[in-house]
């Protein structure tokens, strides 16, 4: 039988200035990737964030990000390895404070936004990331874009690597997404990204959108849990997923067949 | 014989800002107080200070303090129990990474600036600090200002808690410090500095300004990195009390006798 | 016939990090406080902002806060006084500077949350704000809470100052709000509300949680801009106050009658 | 007779975290760049530096830098020229309100580390920032890399524009600085970077590292305020300029003919 994880951002907000998130998205995934600071998330965020999900019964995972809390993490800044290590190291020894007064593990890193963009790009940059998840621990799981520099970065250290898709990104021959500049980037039609889903998970592949199939690995999925019809696209997704002998689970449950 | 640790703030710089310090100093001190990113020190300087630590065998500790960078943490703010919580937590989680990626135990948790301040008047707050500590690991060493709410708070909660003095400080007779905004605040004379100091070690009293002699405890004292003559200072109290039959160790070595 | 303007807090998101706002509320205020950056604000939502005040025919105030984004400048912190009136000449320059780029002038100042508060009891912090606005330009009106030690400062140092009265808070007898860690905070009871409000206006006084009538001035009313029921209850306000005969008019246009 | 200003970075500490500075540069120089709290720079230690400036006699202009306090600026960042405009609005907007409360004009606009390399090589950038300079005063003179994107932009839009030389920088035949990551970046012989400093106020040419002899106009030159050297260096500067009929002079003073 087929497995996968369904991870989703949440813990965006900063105090009171609120990023819309659906908490109820927690009932249909599996791993949550919590913010740590920099791109968002205080410290009292990132409590009430991780409470939120221990009672959903959702895996969790560090979800570190540039310094840019304006900027939300997504531009992209020149940072070098070096500083892209000590971040990492730093967020995530942050989010292990926050489980540890909990007594909850942590699963996962994946990094936001643009570490993440420029990490599935640039080897330096992913090879330091992934370092700084195995300094931490050897036993966090690594989250990636499918088939990336930083998924590669993950497996050459030695960590268990999460291959990740997106359920309603477009993807270009070279497997890298179509940038959200691109009018085409977006999936708007729930039906086709289902389907699309359901191929990458049980097919490894995906088209792009210059008609070429191309090879992927669909450990994880990313969901975005904002927006009205979030909610009602995630359990879609659940339940064809589940209709088509593939089982929805954490990681956590399967990292050994990584 | 006695004993006593001797302790500094380090790591104080954010990003190319520099707080001055003496680096030199941590051929003296036992016990470093690593700033956390709140009031200072960002992640690429709380790393080079850690690897500073470990290289001069000085025992490290975490240096939480509050979210005011401008200000350096040293203007109050009236912060929650819960926001006190969940900042201290935080900010040891953070360090906790750093020192993990140097398979370098935390020996202690000592509050900085205001926070140090309102948690040695404020019950609630102290105990909220002290909480985090314990729910962090309750083999982390709590310092706060001597027989102070914070000491209080950690003690009732069950830490190994460390009553912190101060070399060129005088005090009141409540015990607590003179204010810096008072003229004689500050101890200039060396030599009645270190007068003072060896006899808050080995007689756990101290004349307040008002010529009463107070009780305390004296197991750590708080040497300042910063100034021209602060090594100089450091290396004359170590002297003094050695010459004193007092040892100087870091907390870790003996903190079961605390 | 009596005159009264409306003001509304806007501007209050950072980055795509939103507090929520009724953008409506344009239609039925004449006064916008727009945060300027250190409660919240950034650039480019201050911009927007201003274009939307504009749009709507709304004049435009600074509302400068304390340094503190996660807890939106509602903790009250220790500044000094020149650190107050040095915070409040960078916030009001700042957002002067974009009112620049739209040719349009700035009509008046409100501090922000625990900076007016502390500034409505603290005589030198009231001073070094009003000493502030001042400098900058002696043109500004400031507001203040009525009858309070910033529209005092305000008065005493030649500046047009506006008292301001609060729609939906109860008042305790020394003309200060009730607390909102008190349950009799807020006003729940629009109609009460409303009632409240049109006797500050027409009568200066209003009845305080111990049932005494205590004299205050109401210049200008507070309307929060946030909630469901924001904009009913803006639009009722200002339907009763016309309906006996008070004028709802910017502050700039009668502002020589303070 | 040739005329050149001598500007220099100044203001850039934050709280008491320092960026060492000779404030005794302010004797020889004719332009302060003063940091606007996005890089550097908060509001008291502006306060501060403005009258520095003013009682050494020294033009003042802003020194806008991006939103990266920890990295001081110099880590370049994805931002929309939208963006910069925004940041560049606000920052000088600021600036102006300090400067507004001691009755002094600003001289001009210098946009700090990777804003000012970014915008020196791409045209949208440089628009965005010559645009919200000329819309905070047309007479407001822009400082930018001699023959750069960002001059261009500001002499396209109808702005006066002093074209940038760095006294002690190598350059390349493209008319950029080399990178400081490459070996021969700075000039170490102070001699032959006063040589060259002259040559380019008098000649308008530099040679490059490459050898050829690239056009370049020198109506000021950056110094930097920083080390231990630079106050002499500065003065060596001023003097072998004035000994070779260059008169140091303040942009204000003669940006007629610019």
């Amino acid at each position: 039988m087929y497995k996968v994880d369904l991870n989703c951002d949440l813990g965006e907000s900063f105090g009171i200035h609120k990023v819309q998130e659906q908490s109820d998205i927690l009932t249909y995934i599996t791993s949550a990737n919590i913010a740590c600071g920099f791109h968002s998330g205080d410290a009292s965020v990132m409590r009430e964030t991780v409470e939120l999900a221990i009672e959903n019964n959702v895996k969790i995972g560090a979800h570190p990000g540039l310094p840019d809390l304006v900027g939300f993490g997504r531009r992209e800044m020149s940072v070098t390895p070096q500083e892209a290590y000590d971040m990492v190291v730093y967020q995530i020894g942050a989010l292990q404070g926050v489980l540890t007064t909990f007594n909850e593990p942590m699963q996962h890193v994946k990094p936001h936004g643009a570490l993440y963009n420029m990490a599935a790009k640039n080897t330096e940059l992913a090879q330091a990331i992934a370092q700084a998840v195995y300094d931490i621990s050897p036993e966090l799981v690594l989250f990636g874009l499918s088939e990336s520099e930083l998924t590669k970065a993950g497996e050459n250290i030695g960590l268990q690597t999460a291959h990740e898709v997106f359920a309603d990104r477009t993807y270009q021959s070279d497997g890298t997404l179509t940038a959200r500049t691109q009018g085409d980037a977006l999936i708007t039609d729930p039906d086709y990204a289902i389907e699309q889903v359901v191929k990458m998970v049980k097919e490894s592949t995906v088209m792009s959108q210059q008609l070429i199939e191309i090879p992927l690995r669909a450990h994880t999925i990313c969901i975005h849990g904002d927006g009205e019809k979030a909610l009602t696209f995630t359990k879609n997704i659940k339940k064809a997923l589940e209709q088509n002998d593939v089982s929805v689970k954490a990681i956590q449950d399967w990292k050994e067949s990584l």
